[in-house]
């Protein structure tokens, strides 16, 4: 089931770093239950389940301050007795963590607490409430999360990553090379993600994670999926689609397709969208904000007064998992640094009648952005009988 | 996507009961992000996304004790913007819920304390550290675990649940009725749960939700999935499957298939699993505490000198998840309740050598349990050439 992962060598610097990070933050220490953070730090794919199986890294500082300080902590894996066996198949022995297993009646929470010492600990985002409030209870103090610990090892992706992401980008390339013949007017938008969910498992990805097809209207609704509608000469449709490429790295491209000849207004409006995307990756290089990401985009739009349009952000974070750090949003002052890698993906949307998008995943290099994604961005027209 | 639901009047009554639980526990009311409990109260499949989706319960009480109280609270969600389409395709508007909607820049936790008022409020457990934590900052106190207040409701099922609880049953009995033709020495254990996840979507589940096929050794490990191990006569093999049901509802069922006739000591020792299993299952009747299930099963294996061979609970509640309260475990002093749906299944593992699981999903009637599976309990030999 761990089938695609790095070497354990990756894994043990990647905790040894975390919890380096997690020391300068003066914190205790990380609390992960499964999720992303502990597949990036451990490269397990453990799911969670309502028995705590949590990854403790403490600091040691909890331990300096607390008075039950009764020796030298260490990197500690808590975990159902009866999943034990399913951990020792993982990685997680082989980078040397100590292994506290508990049984139905024992407080697993205690477990974590004694691991951390005491004093503040960073959880994961995923870590659920059903877990983190009767942690905070044992703990006497709510922790506050680790995304601010983790979000720069998370974010800056390492040559094997980036590796990973290219993959995956080729990948989903090959399916939107695919589309055009697909999008025949009479067919469902459903039949067409059918054949979409094929094409993405037979290029390659271990599944999939979502498509849209979103034709005529319904593109005007950014997160709609797909439904019943036919397809008719003459609409534009937006194709949205990504998933999970071995070990793991996600996929996600936009391309909008016009079913015959577009009419001027739509391309026109559709050329301040390409235009508007193409400003914001130019934008992108290390010291450049996230924040300025997104205005390059939505400045283009603005000044085709197409500003009420683009009612979402730019683009997010792309790694393990789908959406992540950095997001390329209004007000995010992060500066974008070399290996980050995120999508960059305005949109137009007008209710009731059409839509569009043009994605691509980027990773920044040292004065740039690189696509991994290199379909072109045109709207793509498909020719009707 | 949110094709299978009960009726909106289900709904609307689940939420006036729902809030009148939260009210009755002195709450300020209930939050709610997708997970199980939303898909419960609303009939929404709504997906987890960064951005914050909640509903948002009040009964008022906060509303009396803040000084920012102006009106009337409400039944509200809270919903990103670009998620306002795909949510107006769901129940939420027909049962007449408030909608706030919020774009990127917005703080939704702010509008989820308008809301609620002030006051203690009540999360569900499935909320992740990356709302709760800025929620609990936001409300200026910690959320408590809507469990207590949602458990009752969401333990004891009503008809159609009930019915749709039997149907998932009578599915993957047709499953497990064809698993003996799969057991074939030579074949591996992935190859067999390949088959059966055919069969699982053939019968009708919606999609797959866990197969363990553990032959020999395997079968020592209670959540063992599958492997490249190659079967052999003389294995025994625990298959314990499942998956949704539309409209959603889990089947959960194990039976231990023996590939030619099981030697002396297995027989026996498989003879008093029986005997526990039926034991557990015989003593289910309104006022019986969970912890006496668990032990009506554990005292059966203890007296044949197994109590360490059944190192895990006796059961859980099945729904909408395939795990939730009530749990059937030492310790639980719930007293169950006509309604209650759940798994009745010890088991036996040594290490390295073979183990063996029977699990039923009962119902508590007025004055027992009545089981929905009825594949025979017995060691199923399965003839080998």
């Amino acid at each position: 089931m761990d089938s695609g992962r790095f070497g354990t060598d990756v894994y043990a610097q990647r905790v040894r770093a975390a919890t380096a990070a997690a020391a300068e933050a003066g914190l205790a220490g990380l609390v992960i239950t499964p999720g992303y953070d502990l597949r990036y730090l451990v490269g397990s794919r453990a799911q969670t389940f309502e028995r705590l199986t949590a990854l403790v890294l403490p600091t040691g500082i909890g331990q300096e301050r607390s008075d039950r300080g009764t020796g030298v902590v260490e990197p500690t894996v808590v975990v159902p007795r009866m999943e034990l066996a399913s951990l020792k198949e993982s990685a997680i022995t082989e980078i040397g963590l100590a292994v506290r297993d508990w049984v139905d009646g024992d407080d697993p929470y205690q477990l974590v607490a004694d691991a951390l010492g005491g004093g503040v600990a960073a959880v994961t985002d995923a870590m659920p409430a059903l877990h983190l409030l009767p942690l905070a209870d044992v703990l006497g103090v709510v922790p506050v999360l680790a995304t601010e610990v983790l979000r720069r090892l998370r974010m800056i992706k390492d040559s094997a990553e980036i590796e990973a992401l290219r993959a995956a980008g080729a990948a989903i390339d090959r399916v939107h090379a695919r589309v055009p013949e697909l999008l025949v007017p009479g067919r469902t938008e459903a039949d067409v993600a059918a054949d979409i969910a094929e094409a993405i498992v037979a290029e390659g990805h271990s599944e999939v994670a979502f498509i849209t097809v979103g034709s005529g209207p319904n593109g005007a609704n950014p997160h709609h999926e797909c439904s019943d509608r036919v397809l008719r000469a003459g609409d534009v449709v937006v194709v949205d689609i990504g998933g999970p490429y071995e070990p793991g790295y996600n996929s996600d491209s936009t391309r909008t397709y016009s079913l015959g000849e577009p009419n001027a207004e739509v391309a026109r409006r559709y050329s301040a969208l390409q235009q508007a995307q193409q400003a914001a990756v130019a934008a992108v290089r290390p010291g450049v904000t996230a924040a300025q990401v997104d205005a390059a985009a939505r400045d283009v739009l603005a000044a085709e007064g197409l500003a009420e349009a683009f009612m979402h952000r730019t683009g997010h974070g792309i790694g393990l998992s789908v959406h992540e750090e950095p997001y390329i949003v209004a007000g995010n002052d992060l500066a974008l640094e070399e290996g980050m890698a995120f999508s960059v993906e305005p949109g137009i949307y007008f209710p009731g009648e059409w839509g569009a998008r043009i994605e691509d995943i980027v990773i920044v290099t040292g004065d740039g952005a690189d696509a991994v994604n290199r379909r072109p961005h045109e709207l793509a027209v498909v020719p009707i009988g």
